[in-house]
């Protein structure tokens, strides 16, 4: 099967970091096909870059219509109810997997996400997908994305830290990374916890070869059936669903 | 002051229709100046059309940027969190407004939308603004929202059989008609049911002049601060964040 | 129109405070009639104390029937529903106009209240008002309610204080000032904060002119119709519901 | 030991029938001192009669200063955490103790009740209990209080309806009756039914002979600690808190 | 009335001490009978421990089928639903009877358990008995349950220590000690804090002979009904239920 | 990989129909070990019937402790925790997976289940996986579990019929299957109503390849680390942690 990876903002290595994460754990047979968007923004901070990244995502579901699931590797999950209904193949969240691959394995987690208004809306999302009672603790390092690209950044130093205070402060069993941008961490931090921790790329991976085993598609009943074919007009005339 | 007031689709018959609505209750020193999005789709009825309206929302702003509030004329509030950061004034969505304007009069209530897949977008919106607790049950009536503006449907009637329905059977005291189109509507269908009806159009723009004349403007201190200044690729280049 | 603005507690200079605060933002063509309840307690500080309010603050009411809504002027909305019920204008609490408006400008707000005690009944506020996902956290000065009155007490430099904190720990957009004998430290504190800062006073006032604009009165469908008429006995005698 | 029991609606009549099913269950070494409110309305049916009936509630408390527990017999348990306040005795409401004992004896309830109107405040009573996982639906009769009393009303048989309808459709084990004058058909429907049916007066007297058996009072740490003394005015100037 | 209390331990001292602590609240006509669990763990320290405490508890209730109601006199209120089901008498945990105590002399509680793991069940339970609202904080001492009994521990002066954290950065009015073993120090801890201090043995007693004395039993209609009569295999064969 | 299926009821019939479900999605490097509990109910049907089959499942686990996942093949979930706690692999119960799934492919989903008992039953683990905004109604078709396996009941045709009615009636965009008995209905059931339909089996079997994959295993930190040593007595004797 090929699960398109789709990194929602315009780093290149960013990408590059994603998709060796996501190759690391994908079976045998699974193709990685990984894509950088080609619009949006360089990193995603806010509610505004994520709202911007969406035209990306969906060109970028557009320009591989044959894929068995999809994957969006930021940890705000933009979109992910739009590309659900443009496609029937299964779409994934990064931070929607990662928390649910965590519930299975602890009764209570925390997450660790960059900065103080990425936490925020992490805590948006912990409420969505009904992970009130299992994520004790959204923290933020202050860190912004791209630093985490830096080999001189103390980032790799602070995230550590910051896991062992929700072990230690926030009853945890399991540490959630809060950025697709820590993938490359996730051994290294558990090696120095002994306690799962999860970064999304991989669980979503799984996650999305596991529904594709399953035979199972997006639902088209109710709220995620195909978009209603209309005109749409100006810069996004070319996105306009056809029947 | 002057309300910018948005119609996220691209529809501007619909525009006059909200504007009027609008108009009707906005305060003699209120100027509404009203646009109808120039991207994006000819209404909004789903996840998919709800995200490719935001840059038209964020054009429309752009296009305005002295305005005193935004009104986002959209009953699934669109943007909402992403225009929030994009300027300071205060923002608000037509769903939001009228929810909130509901709780004021009544302890209950239902609201009435146009599609069945628009009443679980609707539904949502219910549990992001703290909603659970009043509103009693969303109904569909299962009409697009564009039959709402063709005055051989049966759409007003069928409206309205929804709503008395609501009144038998969900227990509620007012009622929310959930599309901006149905703007036009509310003082007939309040006639006939005796009870509270309210449009959201009305309701934000009421709310808007509220929030101006308290001086309150969006906090730019956690996830509604400006975004963040940054390159944008793409079709999206041309709405990067600025310093 | 005549916002009737009803201090429930006994203390005139108090009603002094909050008139002048509500005359700050009321529109040219509001008249704010601001009354002291005439039945009660000094000051409000308790469930009890909200309790024997309730006499004071339908006295007020009956006293002026024919204003085009009321605000009742004390944090903890004492008597809220049975006012609503009491009459078909608009009632607003100032506890619940601070809460929706804050909500309007930020993801997150504080409460920052006087008495330890009163900050559990805040809490019950947050909940019952649909505020949990919003409301981060309310916090106490330890001030009684009288001691904001008094020029040579420390109130202004600790209630600064607490927001300040409030800030730095709870991940809050905005502050909610809670009492109503916190309306004249409003633009003191947001002009050290930088960051919404809401007295409920202001907030009910512009919420009422908003609500009266719309053509909204109180459902009278449910619970809160008229109370039915019946017989009333004791002190109470002269406040049964008439027909 | 002494429960003052208090009927909190100023009809006698519906105080025997209150004591009576009150002193059917108590312990031989209860004795239940039973108080028809002085003040207030002939029946409870709303947020504003709630209010009004608080007064009564008081006086009623202090002509007894030295109960070991009180009960207030009405089922919107009107003035509750006031009362609380007011004495360190315990204190309990018919509402709380019917909901407390259901939720012992079946993993879900039904409430009957008697106005749609108060058919609301049940399920505000629900949530302030934490009991919204326990209470499947809150159903009312349409029959006023008073009418209960009625021996050629078609009430007892209209209630049982009512319950059978409960067991059929609510997914329900048990049956709370959501009336204080309800008291003597618990036996009567429980018969019938062959499912728990609880009648929270008697609940609250065996629940408030537990509370004193064990030595609790209520907690006076934080809001329900006693009331601040302070000047009170007016038709309340009796009941100032004293130190 | 006899009220058969089960220690699901296997430890006899601590039944000792869990049965001194109910005869001490029983009323006199009150039989306390008390066993220990012939199969199971010798403390309750998790889920495993109390998965494998439900066949000793259910063969303490088949040994005298004829007991008015029963108590399961471990914090974790192992098997409570089993019990329920296999039993028409009603069935009461201690955790949950201390926590609806609890809530009737406070509106807000801390428990204070024994272990860390301990304290994440305790937490589910507060979710399972809808106290979210009222217990504010589960804490932990770091004590096994059996040095609970070890006159020689620092057990008692740490559980004090801990109340008292609860007091100062809880806001709550009353303890719940998490633990049967606790039992015998809630006099000397709340006559320490002079706030309500609950044991969960006590409080099942009273509330055990509350429910007898209002004639209730576990409901039998619904997931509670009598077990359905089957063949079981292996270890449990003897505990098949029959009709 | 091994995974270690296991049918915790006693009846191989199942099982067979149980294997052959995960058989078909197992990938092929995995090898689904289906083992049937030794002890316990023949049909898991209730809360008594659960606790019942822990033993038999904890024995299943220890007689294949290198098994790199195990599954717990019944809808109720029996025993998670404590198998969680027993094992450092991963262990993932039906009803879990398939919830999860379910909200992976569609934002409301409903559940067919056997017997009204058993729907209590699921709607607390709805509450548990923090579901309650996903599952939109949980139904019971009235078929005892074993009834299932007779191919002259009408056990399939009521099944989908009800399955029907969730469309129709609920909202929902996909069906849960209520029972590992159900397993082999899946695709008949999905080819008749074109939304997907989720067998918890092989949900299960595909998320705990997943889970191998991603290299998690359960957290020992916490509630799940492995049961304390300590003596059991009695009939479980021999099932005492050991260190």
């Amino acid at each position: 099967m090929r699960i398109r990876l789709i990194n929602p903002n315009t780093t290149e290595s960013m990408t590059a970091t994603i998709a060796a994460a996501a190759r690391l754990v994908a079976a045998p047979t699974t193709e990685i096909a990984a894509s950088t968007s080609r619009s949006g923004a360089a990193s995603i901070e806010g509610h505004y870059d994520e709202a911007m990244s969406v035209i990306g995502l969906i060109e970028a579901i557009k320009a591989d219509p044959g894929a068995d699931a999809y994957v969006i590797a930021c940890f705000g999950d933009p979109g992910l109810l739009a590309a659900r209904e443009f496609t029937s193949a299964p779409v994934l969240g990064i931070a929607e997997a990662a928390m649910h691959a965590a519930s299975f394995v602890a009764t209570g987690f925390s997450i660790v996400t960059t900065l103080e208004r990425t936490r925020i809306i992490a805590e948006h999302l912990v409420r969505s997908y009904g992970m009130t009672q299992h994520c004790r603790r959204v923290r933020a390092v202050g860190i912004p994305v791209l630093d985490l690209e830096d080999p001189n950044s103390a980032a790799s130093a602070r995230i550590l830290a910051e896991c062992e205070a929700a072990i230690a402060e926030d009853n945890s069993g399991a540490i959630v990374l809060g950025c697709a941008g820590m993938a490359d961490l996730t051994k290294h931090i558990e090696d120095r916890l002994q306690i799962p921790v999860i970064d999304g790329v991989a669980a979503a991976v799984k996650f999305a070869e596991a529904l594709v085993g399953l035979g199972l598609k997006t639902s088209k009943h109710g709220d995620l059936a195909f978009p209603l074919p209309k005109i749409y007009r100006g810069i996004t005339a070319a996105y306009a669903p056809r029947q």
